[in-house]
């Protein structure tokens, strides 16, 4: 059995010590004192680990039943863990007072996210799509519509999904053929079949509120002719409580490699009763926001199976007996060595490791910024947020979930064998953990995001400042001898993103190309850089906190020497990184396509 | 449905062009002449193509089939295809005429491997393990024993296994308690249980010749006290025909991540009845003939995953409309751009496609070396050939498997949702791969033999030699024009590959646990080397061909710029490789294993 505790005391570290929520200046924060933080952590835990847990092997034995009338059911104790997290609160713990949520900071609601993905990632999907349908209709809808569906999606009583792919286009939406004919009442006929629906279908709650992409009679071609449509399961009625059925039904179920306990659905909608959500012809707006909030949700997923996949390999590296240590025995009465004491058992949890600490900060970090972006004071701190946001965003969503897929499968190899089989639970995490890199924008499109569009933004004001935040806290802590494996390191590590940049500018505008073929490598340069840059953060805390003395002090030493390990190893790659990139287009473009 | 094609206009251009076949002095080679190679391989590829790539989809659906005696059942077609093979007489194409096989170079063999595997892996499996298994009959047994199993498994008629993992021992064999019991008649008593046995029980030949490794009463502690024993499923009678049924039995079937439509077997022996292979206690020397063998053909299983990966993402790829290309549309009329407009989709085909071009003529060059090693004509040419092999081994194994699996990745990653969903394949292709990455001998235990076994032997006299042929073909080529790409990556990729030489032999001795860290890197790094080390061979034949003059001028110019993409792209990462090599492996050994 797979095994899984809630890394409650690294999360403390993160939002309490080196955050410091309840001094973040936005509404709410002050709230987030550590006493009532690690009580929520706690109860988190609790609900993933007791939960949770228990029902994903088997959810991903079971996957879901679509029935002969379009119903599908959830593997066995989907639905009840469903009613306690909407009993305990959960849905609503980071969503505003307004509308009947808890109101606490953006981060705290990632970290729930990571803690039960890590537990159950087809099962919070369920609740997880909910999030970012309820975004949007808090962006853009009326506030009769808000009021119609935000306190249920806020209780639980109801989730949403996201209705954008059709067979022939998911990256390039201008293509969709779903069709929304007005009707004399206000509302619209919805007409079209959508494919990967996650969670489309399924028992747990009373209603599913779909918003669906589709287009106007007359609309532009394009992706200026989008409409976004409220698309209920079930009708509201007078009093507000689901009604009639709608034509929208499940027409089959994928069949998938992994995520099995999600239902993948086909959706086909005839003539389905829809609203409009926002404007017309400006659906991709609202969708974007869904999308961003969202692509951070994807990226926690590669945070959490990276850190079910390190427990898992942590325990077991200790556990299994098998040849000796090169130095000499370490555990000389037992038959063999555990395998732990090889270094490139250790070289594989360390990759885990050193990943999962940094990217829980930068998780942290980016919620903040998003409520900043959101409800910062001023239009000059929202802006200085999302310019910072938008280039964190693509790194979040690609190398979190490219870095969660390569740990699940470097955990899966410390197993050996028994990784491969399916008793130990590592096969599925593999599988499950592949999706990430897929949904929400492959991955390829995340550095396109940031190369394309969030780089050049503003005259590249974004990147510059982030630079410029990196080079600070180098100057800072660049006397700190504890920290110069980190400081000489990440200093090689931004000088590099800045040629990369530099390169960029003077070559993507001459030939398109070049800031295609550079993108996916630029990403994964900036991403090791933004990451070494968590570590900073992170080491300096870890420093002071040791000079001013603490009775932790095992804690502390042990983050100190993870951060090495990723300076030390995960920073030099930013070298290969650069010279492809400079490498240009060329090569890849040589070749006829039809030669391929 | 998945597609397949033999790319056998490649493989002529490996084993004729750049190997010469016909022109290598070992007995046979000079019958490998062009026609009969072509007449050859055509005839593989109706194989593959016809027979195995219709049941791959298939066989991972069904799965086999235990039932309560302990029989197991293939799936659907699989028997037939496997009549089929052997009508055809595959399983004997390279072994030796004295059993009844065609005496073919063993580079045939290998590619035959290389194409079957591409199209049905699993299926592979059922004849690929017995091919280890004569290889250690036809080595240590007696002259009675090869009469009595060699032709019948080089015909097909029975077929082999190797009996080595238990569940508390994999890589460390020393541990095994499986027993045999000498018997008054001169045979042996056998009891114990395997576990992992790949084709351990099916239905495709009349018998199967178990190798298991056990040990004799009172034999020495560890891997000393090590015998080996053939095994029957039934026993020889005295007509040399299948007789009583034996002891032993399939207990039970595992549930993988993949390579569903093999059967890896729970294998009980209750008192089996077996017979000595070679001397008593020194069984795992004949275990080390068969994995050798076999270790070169898993490595060719990364090969063929990624060549099935790379051709059904370069399909879709030509066929799948979405976006437009950066530097304007190239398929105006068209509602959009086939996606190989966009070079990040170029960069994961030309990974694939530069990574199958040069491991193929390694599997060739490889393949001639172990002809060499054991037909070779002096004690030198044996010894000569074996110093190089050794070293070659752990890279094919290694390195074939990880990059054949990582090209799966990004060929389904090409695919965006539709790789992941079962309907194409893709995700198929993924789970089979990874097994390669961990059966016989995990990658990590490849990268300690390079390192801690095959590199030092003899005081390094194969890797100088090999450092050698390397900068001779650098300096015959280096004043080639075309090539200078080739030879400036080259060159420093052999410069890096000599330092890390050097750091190991300066640092693993003053503490060994150096030689463990660095061992991964160091087997990536020569990997790359030896694969561009491939190409730069691949480019003087294309050269030298273009200057002499062809009508198929494209190719050679293709190879040439598939070359390049290599050369500038997967050289480069080795500087990364040495980075991490000269890190050492303090960082990796710095926490206490119980704080993992």
């Amino acid at each position: 059995m797979p095994i899984y505790k809630a890394p409650v005391r690294d999360i403390m570290f993160v939002l309490d010590e080196v955050l410091n929520l309840p001094e973040v200046d936005l509404p709410g924060y002050s709230e987030a004192t550590p006493d009532l933080l690690q009580a929520i952590l706690d109860e988190a835990a609790k609900f993933a680990e007791n939960e949770l847990l228990p029902i994903n092997q088997i959810g991903d034995q079971q996957g879901c039943t679509r029935h002969a009338d379009g119903a599908v059911t959830t593997p066995d104790g989907f639905k009840e863990a469903y009613q306690k997290y909407i009993e305990g609160g959960w849905m609503g713990i980071a969503a505003s007072k307004e509308f009947g949520g808890q109101g606490m900071p953006r981060p705290i609601g990632m970290v729930m996210e990571e803690i039960t993905s890590s537990a159950n990632h087809s099962w919070t999907m369920y609740p997880g799509l909910t999030h970012g349908a309820a975004a949007a209709i808090k962006i853009d809808g009326t506030d009769a519509q808000k009021q119609k569906y935000l306190p249920k999606m806020t209780s639980g009583q109801w989730t949403g999904t996201m209705n954008l792919t059709e067979a022939h286009c998911g990256t390039d939406l201008g293509m969709l053929r779903t069709k929304a004919e007005p009707q004399a009442d206000g509302t619209y006929k919805v007409t079209g079949t959508k494919i990967f629906i996650s969670s489309g279908e399924h028992d747990l709650s009373e209603n599913i509120i779909h918003l669906v992409l589709a287009r106007l009679p007359d609309a532009p071609m394009g992706t200026k002719g989008i409409s976004l449509f409220i698309v209920p399961k079930y009708i509201i009625d007078e009093k507000g409580e689901s009604g009639e059925r709608n034509g929208v039904i499940c027409g089959s179920l994928e069949e998938k490699m992994g995520i099995h306990a999600n239902a993948t659905c086909v959706m086909n909608f005839d003539g389905a009763t829809g609203y409009l959500l926002g404007e017309e012809n400006k659906g991709l707006n609202s969708m974007f926001i869904m999308m961003n909030g969202a692509r951070l949700g994807t990226g926690v997923q590669g945070l959490s199976h990276s850190e079910f996949a390190y427990q898992n390999a942590a325990a077991y590296a200790n556990d299994r007996l098998q040849g000796r240590s090169l130095t000499g025995p370490k555990n000389a009465d037992g038959p063999a060595d555990p395998i732990i004491v090889h270094p490139d058992v250790r070289r594989m949890l360390m990759d885990c490791r050193s990943f999962n600490e940094s990217a829980r900060l930068l998780t942290g970090w980016a919620s903040i910024l998003v409520d900043k972006s959101l409800i910062g004071e001023s239009a000059e701190i929202r802006q200085g947020a999302e310019d910072i946001l938008g280039l964190l965003t693509p790194i979040v969503k690609g190398i979190f979930t490219d870095m969660g897929f390569e740990n699940a499968v470097k955990a899966q190899q410390v197993f050996g064998g028994h990784g491969y089989i399916k008793e130990w639970g590592m096969e599925q995490c593999v599988r499950d953990a592949r999706i990430a890199q897929i949904y929400e924008g492959t991955n390829g499109i995340q550095a396109l995001d940031l190369v394309g569009r969030k780089l050049p933004a503003n005259g590249g004001r974004g990147i510059q400042t982030y630079f410029k935040i990196v080079q600070d806290l180098i100057n800072e802590t660049k006397d700190n001898d504890e920290l110069k494996a980190y400081t000489d390191n990440l200093q090689k590590g931004l000088g590099r993103l800045q040629s990369a940049s530099m390169w960029l500018m003077q070559n993507a505008m001459a030939n398109r190309d070049n800031a295609g073929s550079a993108s996916y490598a630029y990403m994964h340069l900036m991403g090791r850089v933004v990451l070494g840059h968590m570590w900073l953060w992170m080491g300096k805390t870890c420093t002071d906190t040791l000079a001013a003395g603490t009775s932790d002090e095992d804690f502390y030493k042990n983050k100190l020497l993870t951060g090495r390990y990723f300076m030390n190893f995960r920073l030099p790659e930013t070298g290969t990184l650069l010279k492809q990139i400079e490498a240009g287009s060329e090569d890849m473009m040589a070749l006829a396509a039809d030669d391929f």
